[in-house]
């Protein structure tokens, strides 16, 4: 049977006639807005060498954790869905197998924001009318593979087609932004800048730490055994990073939000275990959180914009991490303190209104009880949108209803959507400035906001706190 | 003044008119279906023997305790209400004088479930048409009294009049099911199955462990002194369980979610402490630990259905327990870490998707932060309905708003009662179908969800998955 | 241009016509009772002596933590908003400059209860029919200024037209309660009372602890360096306070729930340290849970409730706090433990039901895990309302949605304002019965409850429960 597959457009906005008539209101002046993505996860090679994708399971599925993790969860196989083994067995590579097995199981996905996002994708990118399901699985794998091949669903032609205004895009600060540099010389009008993500040279418990650091002083020309020189290299690379990569903000994501204020010496001593690899597990954290500390006086200095991502423990399930390695949705989100672990870096630069410093929880039991308080008071402090497991219709409800009454609108930052799935930027950005017009809406319908307000709120949300915020 | 009471048919849906209509239709398609109750505590022996209940105040009030803890609440004294004192001292045995007190004190219930649960047994099940006070206790005292007496009335004609499929009990490896052997030998056709409990033979902690060992022994026949022999006991009696009691689910009451994968020597080094007294207070908590981890390995070889209850601070007023015993109402939730509990357990068998475990919880705050994600990537788990406290329409609606975005549907089985007041049974599902339909509706009326896709979800909910989660 | 301001008389109810009706017809019934305010913090000597209020900076921003964090938050300085610093620098001392930055950054207070407060008073207290901004800054604190030297603006004539019945303030041990002599003997009609807040005494921590005690020694003629003349001279400023300023609560604002029971002897011993000034951290602790015990104690004796604030981090921000001192906007929550921190208390007066204490919490995920199941369960405890940062329509309809199932209506204990904003009061206690009869509304439109029950619960929540809860 077929099922047609629509958009509604009044979808997520509140049922109630009167709220939702405000809601469709409020939406239809920002909903044409430009998209503003300062913060994700695709690939600036895209842009730069603009090849067509090769097929829609290796787009859709393959390279999508969230997509993974509830198929697995339900007892597909990694293998039966493409995954790479570290040891190289065998896997399956028949892409439209892989389709199949995806469609079969697309029910998995009713009410989740992956399903909407897939959806919206499905319907807005690629014409496609039908829900999907085991019957038609193959029409729409052709479908899209069709669309695939033609130049109009190249990288840039899609980044065009979604009105994008900037994509950041995230690297280390070993990277040489060759795809940056390339986009930039190309003359191409898009604007795909870099990220600085220090965590491979700041974290001493991250893959080849020492290697890393290593590199870094060679890249940089500096003794990076050095505590002094160490902390030059890393200043230098945000200097590369700003000036190829357009850089406007560096990103944290510690398993922790710990931060340290050690003294010149102590950091000196703690950096000479660190640098020659006999840290311990508590050196490891003091250490990662000395260089948020670091991190932060630096972007006094330079205006980067920090993002402080803490909360995950990283490759939960060692099976999973040792047969296909990381990033393959076994990151489980853990109780999160920021009240006791931010003091110390709040005590040295949170009075500074030059500094943004924007923090992230996966823990909401945080957004009425630490982060909105915390917002709501330092200069230097703001909030980061509903995040991660968070970046759904509910999980945007609670953050706008948790945090508001507190820190207000303005201590927060607009939307980030922090995904590598470029074809669903543009249905993420749509669900945040829906639910925020539909929370927005009740606002007014309860006579707590005035109409010219929420308008004016819901351009800031949608887009003018975020180009303030990350200094686009 | 007489107030009558009546049972809305739109009760618990939303009031928005729109998402009410769509909400009555799903919940037209499914609240006929037969109750399946795989979860619960009443007493096997009412099936087994059939005999009237004997009053009123027996019925609802003396074993209920969650109204005891409301009356106890308000300044009312348990001997008041008819609670034997471990002393034998004397106590209200007026059982008219009891269930005037709890009249005059109904209005305590108002907007709690138990008002709810009270008023749809009142009414449904004994025909009462008037609201519970102060002036008409003798009068439906009497009328619920005429009828406990008619056969009707009986333990399995309200299963029946009820539309139960199966309701499980709950056991002890100890016990000798002897009223479900008896069911079966009646040949009658209720389906009341046992579910394996061992708590009293795997919990140092338990009152009588060391005597509960030994008879474990005996009727086993096994030597429970030997680590080898007591698992051996302990799946000796799942497989008695599984033959003589209909079994298909293992429950675990720890106090926390801990668990542990000791190595054999380990486990048989702190067995031998445990099975002689001199376990400490880590000894037992590793000891129950990794006794979840044994009852993992065991269910994969028989396939029942594990079910994990933690987080209960169990007898938590020591006046009340030293003077009437346990399961008083004084029973009180703490926080629960599920992250760091569940790791061992889950770094041996997550991945099995054999394997149905099923993770309950007292903390709210861990839905969103911790048991959806897992649930939403372990094939070997699944998420039980809102508990206990959250057994109730606004903790049922906080669990499917934070579980469904990052679990799915199919990451969840359906509601259990968990109960041990038959009349409440039906009240009971009711409640969750109509709040589960009621969430669907606000679902479809904004275009998250396609009718026929809410429909089948309804059906999965209030039967399908239930039925699939424990193999009835 | 100029924005109507106007209180639209729906407001804050929710938009879905049924419920509204609803909740406006039971909002009409208690709109106009008079309001309880057994817990603030205003001034005894502004109804003492009556005098006019000086200019409306002084009147609602310089003393009001709520704005000045806010303001602070966004890059202003303390010093622009002229707070004092401690060194008596420089500071903005021309009012109407104060006022102009404030309606200037006035936006930075939709969506938070501070604005909505603030409108209520602007427009209700002070007849201003315009939306304060950078425009109309002046006209609008001309206004206000004219307005507060009518005698219609002095404190007793705002009391007098809040229709307040009972207002307390907060006062020390130490405090010789001249103001509420004088507004006694005054035969003035307003009922200003005392609340007796014993941490300048009971805290080791507090500044000047070692002098408070000797302070307390004299006032009181007792050997306060003896642990029993301590404790009667604790009591014997109960007396004094009920005596002499109507007291009949006190309030206790310690960083924890933590509570103890220690022997007399023990006691003995930790007080000598204490009073000695050579307490550690652990034995300051431990010496404000043991006095909670003795306060409760005391209260079986004396009959005043008993109110327990924990979980504040005072005075976070070092840096406001040196240069600023103290109340400032720079407390932070942080998490709250009350199930293993009160049971040294209730293990020896939980079962009191003679006795009353209210518990508040800034940590929202103890409401349903463990504030509202001890409120359910002992007879002594109450439940508070939602409290400081969640004194907010949200905030309070969360408090609802997550206590009553489990707690009931009756174990809460109706509003209380904590203010020291005068003009403030009548807003607030608006708030809370707006939300109230608006979730009640709501229960009524699902049948959840029935529309007697809602009246008279409206009115319970509204004036009845608290006059019971603080023997008013």
């Amino acid at each position: 049977m077929t099922i047609p597959l629509t958009l509604n457009p009044d979808r997520l906005f509140p049922s109630d006639s009167a709220t939702r008539e405000i809601s469709r209101t409020l939406y239809q002046k920002i909903s044409n807005m430009p998209i503003l993505s300062p913060h994700g996860h695709t690939d600036p090679k895209w842009f730069a060498e603009n090849q067509p994708f090769p097929d829609p399971s290796s787009l859709f599925i393959i390279p999508d954790h969230y997509v993974l993790r509830m198929l697995y969860s339900s007892g597909l196989k990694l293998e039966e869905l493409g995954v790479s083994r570290i040891d190289g067995s065998t896997i399956e590579t028949d892409k439209r197998k892989i389709w199949r097995l995806f469609a079969e199981n697309f029910y998995l996905f009713r009410g989740t924001p992956s399903g909407m996002w897939l959806n919206h994708a499905f319907h807005e990118v690629f014409n496609i009318n039908e829900r999907l399901n085991a019957t038609n699985a193959d029409k729409i794998y052709d479908q899209i593979s069709t669309c695939l091949e033609r130049p109009e669903f190249y990288p840039r032609a899609l980044y065009e087609k979604f009105n994008i205004e900037v994509l950041a895009t995230t690297e280390s600060p070993l990277d040489d932004l060759r795809y940056h540099k390339k986009i930039k010389n190309d003359q191409w009008k898009g604007r795909v800048i870099t990220s600085y993500r220090p965590d491979p040279v700041v974290d001493p418990n991250f893959p080849n730490f020492l290697e890393n650091l290593i590199e870094l002083g060679k890249i940089t020309n500096k003794d990076t055994k050095s505590w002094n020189e160490y902390l030059e290299a890393l200043f230098v690379r945000r200097r590369y990073f700003i000036e190829n990569g357009g850089c406007t903000s560096t990103d944290h994501g510690h398993p922790t939000a710990f931060t340290a204020n050690l003294s010149k010496s102590d950091a000196e001593t703690l950096f000479s275990r660190v640098s020659t690899g006999i840290a311990s597990i508590e050196d490891a954290e003091l250490f990662r959180g000395q260089m948020l500390t670091e991190m932060a006086r630096m972007s006094l200095e330079d205006g980067l914009t920090m993002q402080i991502h803490p909360g995950a423990f990283r490759n939960y399930n060692p099976t999973i991490f040792k047969i296909f390695g990381q990033d393959k949705g076994c990151d489980i989100p853990k109780q999160t303190d920021y009240v006791y672990a931010l003091k110390p870096l709040l005590d040295r630069f949170g009075n500074e209104n030059k500094l943004t410093i924007i923090l992230f929880t996966l823990d909401e039991t945080s957004y009425s009880r630490e982060l909105a308080p915390l917002a709501g008071h330092f200069p230097a402090l703001r909030l980061g949108p509903s995040w991660w497991f968070h970046d759904s219709p509910e999980g945007m409800l609670r953050y706008r209803k948790q945090v508001t009454e507190t820190a207000g609108f303005y201590n927060t930052i607009g939307f980030i959507d922090d995904t590598r799935a470029l074809p669903s930027i543009p249905a993420r950005h749509d669900v945040s400035r829906r639910i925020d017009c539909g929370y927005l809406g009740r606002l007014v319908a309860e006579h707590r906001l005035d109409m010219d307000e929420a308008l004016e709120i819901a351009n800031d949300l949608a887009y003018r706190l975020t180009k303030k915020a990350f200094n686009l």
